[in-house]
């Protein structure tokens, strides 16, 4: 044992070394057991229970959580993390600090929105800054890893995760999670994990351990994609998913892990396991006990095992048996210490700020806050507007009843950290009621739906502010319908029954059900699970300081019963997209018309669109490009922003592909009676695809491109590639 | 053109030669033209419109159905086949009779159960009694060829097709489907064409043409184990699917239909299109046009093309501009006239039976109403009964409601054909009538509701007989939920309210939720749509003269939105089971836990089981068997038949398998007190699978065998492989 930081008896601390120099000198410091040791994520550090083994260089790393649900642990993490570093550095042999995680998916100290929220904004810039000011916090809070983005493409929206996700779509997954990755690892210490590798959004329900019936074609066109993004930006873990691909769980998944992210791609990060992701592998029935989960999982390119223990359990004994060559240890070993010493925990002196302080010290500044709040407007979606919208100051009393309307912790979203639940900011209620003048507004939640209609006969108009609790979201957690919460409509048909204006914002985790809502409401605006400043940024929407610009993340599905809902639908024999919304039968075959289609967001003003012009009709297989450009003009009489999206579809390929696919998009900001000229550039690549025989190619041939203000409208020209 | 049918000009004709030898001497006399000719299966065929095509060898083969639906043509099926084979004979330039198929699904003249509903039966000899009826009866009316049996494995118990096929359980499909195919081909003369190769159970709802999520471990181990199974069988035809798999539709699928099917497996059959599932890969745009269409079909191993007219279109000039070998064609005419050899086409003499007869000529015997009223009351399942079943003449009055009950129509299933709706047999009200005495009926349909209450009211006990039409069922058919239709369980309320008992007979082609059902009434048992012998059948069974013996075929679900329910679970890394039956959440988790198990099935009597005795626990991977008993009583007071079960676990293996996997069942029939010993043969190969190499395999280790009355109750027992 040794305190000492002198550079001389450890020389993975000179940093006038080589990164690699320094962590090969580490490495060849490590016993076979302190090897293991490093590959140790253990699942309930604290600086009490863990110091034997922390001392004792048995384990190099830890989760540290505020968890999924509300009723999380309150512990502060950031004294967790500076107890058990004190004891790394100080007590163990080498004097190497842990790696330490959480799940900073929606920020820490602030909340940001959920991140299909983010998606809504159809802006990556904006995710990216919500990242870095997360990562900041995590920084601060003495964390080192996220496991996030989550770009797992959606295909069930009652899925318990979805909200999780970037939708469905696999160009808008790939931005949002690139740009993830570029804004939690911004200030290049923190490490963020692309999840959950790969596959995963096809898990039905919950069943978020399921087997994925899904062939390779299937898996490199669409699920790989956002993987890809992510590395593409920088994203230094990847973790593996709870499931199995088609029989082999990925844990135990060679062919996937090994071969094709590591050596295909030339993936030099970490992989990191799912929560007990190893021991797992035992349940799956493909090992026979928890040391063959360990070689099996190693040998399949895990590296960091949290919380099994199958790794410290066996790995020292199946390298000197032989199970397990020592070069794959080694390998896995220096994938860690990489991101340790991009952490900075190979630097010799302690972490600029491991002092220990409370969660309130990591809390946003005031910018943080501008961010969360302006983030938490941009991601709103307007799918109705009668014209009631936006509110005035003087539109007399308001009613403001729901739910959400005086609780901030609901609209916080499903991965809300404990020290995120200390800085939010005022309720709905109070937000609104700094719009209106004294004694305008009235407000009931949602106990007495009696009151409530009572309220609204009495008021000039009423703002419900219906939807989910956070706890219907999350891991293990699904819906058998996407209507509304039981007792929510049958208020809302109350509401609107008293005949005054009834304004509807639906606070969700998931595309739900609205069609009901949007017969009976007056304007909607949908508000994914917003975050520490919802009040603020709902009530900036409603009286228009900040209009509404965001964009549906994925369709909207039509009826419940008609299930998952995608854009990104493949051809069929028969042509999708008759129309039929009876109860009754169809409820699949509906998908090709979904309520609202991926992209669709209104504005307080109206866009108009030119025809859809391409500087030349023959696009060359290689280099060259063709410009397909489109005139949009604010028609209305408010500024706004519209999102211009370019879908493309090809005609004839080796294998059957999506009716329409997202190729681009552009975001204008127009003030009344402006217009501008939309450019996109359009080159052969954006047609390539994997065929039958994973070759990756572009065909010669008709392709069609749309632009439009969403998937379901455009104006399209066909284009041949030669 | 020439009417002599002298051998000598036309050495085919000469039954001294070889089959080979005749097949030869026919396809060496074919012009190419003509060859093409043989490989287009036209679908609209008819004496006069086809006469010209007919006459100049430009039409090989042709379909002529009943349609699926009940509103479906009503022309005789014999009058046209007779008509068109005398064109074909007499007036084109070889005299080539037509190979003519049709959807004999679940009879022609006589009507058994659907597919489903004789799985139920558990009794694959009762599958083949009832096929070589059907087979001989469509012999009669001059067909040759059947598109059937349907041996998809339903992954979706809300699809419209569930009733055509055996459920989702790979050996009882795979039993099922073999056993109707060797009884469709019993004669020597019929063809049997298994379908929709390969995977197209996994469609979901109604998208009866769409991708197929699969990937190859999943597609071996369960998916093509029935089509395996039918081949075994001598199975002369295969049916491609509408759908693609990965991606790649299947009648391009060149993998999986020439290199496994054909060449891997050694096929010698004919691969027949879909309608016009060669003209849809346009659709689903993997062709440029049907030219090319054609082309890859061909390529890929179609070889009848059903109603596209892309083979007959284009194959010349494919074959002449070499854009399809010679030989690939010839191979596909080669396999077409080896069918029309086998039915007698290529024999001298007409066909005995080709004169014109209406339907009714080619009607059931004594002997086929005698089968299909047996296999309709085999295909009962008795789910509860608190015993008010069986039913005694001098129960008193007995109200008789519900839609079905003067309907016989209704009763037939979705595949019936015309011949079929002229045989039926007496409705149910008259079958009962005839079980009870004078003025002891009382009967009300389902058009008022509140005279079937007020008969209730009156009668000493009602038999409610509610459920789906068969219009709910087919092809591009589908349902929302697995519930009843609207109205009939309010009805059900109703009359279980009055007080006195209630049997209710369920009739349907799929498994419905049946859980609040079960709730009302003091009997429940479950008809799928049996057919034109249903009254008397349901008659039998309610008063004991044939006791009910079937057993669910599939996993009745617990709650409608938890999806599909499958038997054949696999093993996840949760275990699954937890059974939560709130409709709020958990949807696919409950699967775990059906409402009642593959298996299940009551009798009017009861059984007990001994301990399952192993004759060793230790069982060799080669050569060697272990016998599995269990001692099976009738504790009971009456006869019973008992469907005892072995299902099999694998705990280890190369890739995720099944909880739970039926590996063999034996029936007994059992009087009272009577017990036997049933004995079960257990060999390595029962735990034989497709590991994710596609190497099939054996694993050494740990398994699970357990013997019992349904897939939820029996007795384990462990065994090691050595």
């Amino acid at each position: 044992m040794t305190t000492t930081t002198a550079v001389g008896h450890r020389g993975w601390l000179d940093a006038r070394r080589t990164p690699q120099e320094r962590v090969e000198l580490l490495l060849g410091a490590l016993t076979l057991e302190e090897k293991v040791g490093q590959l140790h994520l253990a699942g309930d550090l604290d600086p009490d229970g863990s110091r034997a083994d922390i001392a004792a260089g048995r384990v190099g790393a830890g989760i540290l959580s505020g968890g999924a649900h509300p009723d999380g642990p309150t512990t502060s993490i950031a004294a967790t993390a500076a107890g058990c570093q004190r004891v790394a550095r100080t007590e163990s042999r080498l004097g190497v600090p842990l790696l330490l995680g959480s799940d900073v998916v929606h920020g820490l100290a602030t909340t940001f929105p959920i991140p299909l929220g983010l998606a809504a904004s159809w802006d990556p810039a904006l995710v990216t800054a919500c990242a870095a000011v997360a990562a900041e916090e995590a920084l601060a809070a003495g964390l080192h890893l996220t496991f996030a983005p989550m770009v797992d493409l959606a295909s069930e929206h009652r899925w318990g995760r979805v909200g999780e996700t970037s939708g469905d779509e696999p160009l808008l997954a790939s931005r949002m999670g690139a740009a993830a990755v570029a804004g939690f690892q911004s200030g290049g210490r923190f490490t963020a994990a692309a999840k959950h590798f790969c596959g995963y959004g096809l898990v039905q329900a919950e069943r978020d351990h399921e087997t994925l019936p899904v062939g390779q074609v299937a898996l490199h066109n669409l699920h790989l994609r956002p993987f890809r993004a992510c590395l593409d930006a920088g994203a230094g873990a990847v973790m593996a998913g709870f499931h199995d691909v088609d029989g082999v769980p990925v844990h135990a998944h060679r062919a996937l892990l090994r071969d094709l992210l590591k050596d295909g791609w030339g993936f030099d990060g970490v992989v990191v396991s799912e929560w007990d992701g190893i021991g797992q592998l035992v349940h799956q029935g493909v090992a026979a006990d928890l040391r063959d989960a360990a070689r099996q999982a190693l040998l399949a390119g895990v590296d960091l095992d949290m919380a099994s223990g199958a790794y410290r359990a066996h790995l020292p004994a199946l390298v000197a048996d032989g199970a397990v060559p020592p070069a794959l240890l080694d390998d896995a070993v220096r994938r860690v210490l990489r991101l340790k010493l991009r952490a900075g925990l190979l630097d010799p002196a302690p972490e600029p700020r491991t002092a220990v302080h409370a969660p309130a010290d990591a809390g946003p500044g005031r910018a943080a806050t501008a961010l969360a709040r302006r983030a938490a407007a941009a991601s709103t979606v307007l799918l109705k507007n009668t014209g009631i919208l936006p509110l005035h100051g003087n539109v007399g009393t308001v009613h403001l009843c729901g739910p959400f309307v005086d609780d901030v912790d609901a609209l916080l979203g499903a991965w809300v950290q404990p020290p995120g639940r200390e800085t939010t900011g005022p309720t709905l209620a109070a937000a609104v009621a700094g719009q209106l003048a004294s004694g305008a507004l009235l407000v009931s939640d949602a106990r007495f739906s009696d009151l409530a209609v009572h309220r609204a006969e009495t008021a000039d108009l009423t703002v419900a502010v219906l939807g989910e609790h956070p706890s219907s979201s999350g891991e293990d957690r699904c819906l058998p319908t996407a209507d509304l919460p039981v007792g929510q409509l049958e208020l809302l048909a109350e509401l609107a029954a008293v005949g005054k204006p009834v304004v509807v914002v639906v606070v969700t985790a998931r595309p739900l059900e609205l069609r009901p809502v949007l017969r009976l409401a007056d304007a909607v605006l949908v508000v994914w699970h917003p975050g520490g400043h919802a009040g603020p940024a709902v009530a900036d929407v409603l009286f228009d300081r900040t209009p509404p610009s965001g964009r549906l993340p994925m369709n909207l599905p039509r009826m419940e019963p008609q299930g998952a809902s995608g854009t990104f639908e493949r051809a069929s024999g028969r042509r999708l997209g008759r129309a039929r919304d009876a109860k009754f039968g169809h409820y699949l075959n509906a998908l090709g018309s979904p309520e609202l289609s991926l992209g669709f967001g209104l504005t307080y003003t109206s866009f108009a669109y030119s025809e859809l012009e391409l500087s030349r009709d023959v696009l060359p297989l290689r280099g060259g490009a063709v410009r397909a450009s489109v005139e949009v003009a604010n028609t209305g009489t408010r500024p706004g922003r519209e999102v211009v999206q370019l879908y493309l579809r090809d005609l004839v390929a080796d294998v059957v592909r999506p009716l329409l696919e997202l190729a681009d998009w552009q975001t204008v900001e127009l003030a009344p009676g402006e217009s501008t000229k939309v450019v996109f550039r359009v080159t052969a690549d954006l047609f390539a695809y994997w065929d039958r025989d994973l070759r990756r190619r572009v065909d010669p041939g008709e392709v069609d491109l749309v632009v439009g203000p969403n998937a379901a409208r455009g104006s399209a020209a066909r284009l041949v590639i030669v």
